[in-house]
């Protein structure tokens, strides 16, 4: 046994990046608290002599720290997947585990392919992607009003309210067309949206954030100005606010989520939560 | 039976935004090629009430189409992920499946805890995130040179090879502050790197690309121009990597890889394939 228990590694082997086992593993450890997890990625083992050089390593980190490592794998090759299960370790197969059941269920053989995973850089879901992105940089922060009636979805909300992480999310993950626009004072002094976004009114998605979170943000950015300060946060927020209810404009608060789960309303609320492959 | 069996409904049940089990069904989906899948996502399913009412909802889309979907679950309630498995359908339960043999291993009982993955919005973790997202945008393309000391990468190249996705993804993923700069004829005129660049030789990571696929990026954006001529793209690519080979740096082509091989093959140069949790 190790001298601290409460410190494990973890391998994620993957044929392709590794990006789905260790998504996976995150998960399935975030729900053991009181243990520190040093993930080690091994990716790319697209051959059974490469995993077994991945097994080697593996075995050496069970010898030195005298405990069997946790070893999330992905691999899609039955010879390389042994190989990995033989050696000193915990070994959870996910694609083992699962691919027979799903076999089974749709009365078909997998292809057994290796690193299929993302779809190699010229799909077009792929291309969908980059489009999607480069579409939400040249829309960020209103900056660009010609081209707003490809968007998918506009984001609207005070300044430093989440709104460009989220916007560059759903164009990287989703492939949606996410433009993203501020709401300033001018626009609370006139009562109303700013102008280039009136044809598009059912594509406006309104993001929230409580007013003292606002201003902790903010004082990053510029300390101890008065665009920081929690009086002006207050006003804003209120006021964008007061603006979204009166356009009809859902709208989500930012204060306590990530940008995969305000990434995750805005697909719910705009019907975007369906996906073909 | 449906009417055409190369079709299939697959729902993605989560207590969270379910993001785990989408990029997992996707994944294995992908084995199945000669299937068209629809994937549903039905996220925050956080009581046994909405399980239940999800389960509703999987057992009108299996009468309707007569035929049993498959369900991606990471449910972390059991009682939630019964009420799931009850439906009509095959019920692949991510948690459940290797939770149990992941608390034997572990010796230590997991949190049952619901909507953990993502970390909330206000984790350290979670703010390294947005921290790198805003340091990777405002030091897109080499236009912001102040502040460059504090990157983990450099990544360099030519226009249009695939620098500016690769940056944001490692920010959004990996919370790696990632800056790009690009190498532009002056440059090679000159013979060597962009100036700003030569303190940080160490942290520089090339990135290059076949003529062929950049000429037809550059098309895409600024149709039949010199800048996007095959002839100026053999010029640029072959200067380029001739002046990484003369530095010494590190090189990666994108031409038929996405964003997330890229990243994950820069992770590894760079040595960031460890991260603790």
């Amino acid at each position: 046994m190790s001298e601290n228990l409460l410190e494990r590694t973890v391998f994620v082997v993957s044929d392709s990046t590794g990006i789905t086992a260790e998504t996976f593993s995150n998960s399935v450890l975030s729900q053991f608290e009181q243990i520190h997890f040093e993930v080690i990625r091994i990716p790319f083992i697209d051959s059974p002599d490469k995993a077994e050089a991945a097994a080697e390593r593996i075995n050496r980190c069970a010898t030195e720290q005298n405990e069997r490592p946790l070893v999330f794998s992905t691999l899609v090759n039955p010879a390389s997947a042994d190989k990995i299960r033989a050696a000193n370790c915990t070994f959870l197969d996910l694609f083992g585990t699962f691919v027979r059941h799903i076999e089974a269920a749709l009365g078909t053989k997998s292809n057994h392919s290796v690193g299929r995973s993302h779809m190699g850089g010229l799909s077009k879901q792929y291309h969908a992607r980059i489009e999607a992105i480069n579409f939400s940089l040249a829309h960020d922060d209103g900056q660009f009003i010609h081209g707003l009636e490809q968007a998918d979805v506009i984001l609207v909300g005070v300044s430093r309210c989440g709104k460009t992480p989220t916007s560059l999310y759903l164009a990287m993950q989703y492939a949606v067309k996410a433009a993203n626009f501020p709401l300033i004072p001018e626009d609370f002094q006139r009562g109303s949206l700013p102008k280039a976004l009136a044809p598009y009114r059912k594509k406006l998605f309104g993001l929230s954030i409580q007013p003292e979170r606002l201003a902790e943000v903010r004082n990053e950015r510029r300390p101890n100005s008065e665009y920081a300060s929690l009086k002006q946060c207050r006003f804003e927020v209120a006021e964008a606010e007061r603006l979204m209810r009166m356009k009809n404009i859902p709208c989500v608060s930012t204060t306590t989520k990530s940008i995969e789960e305000i990434s995750t309303k805005v697909l719910e609320e705009v019907g975007l939560n369906r996906r073909i492959y």
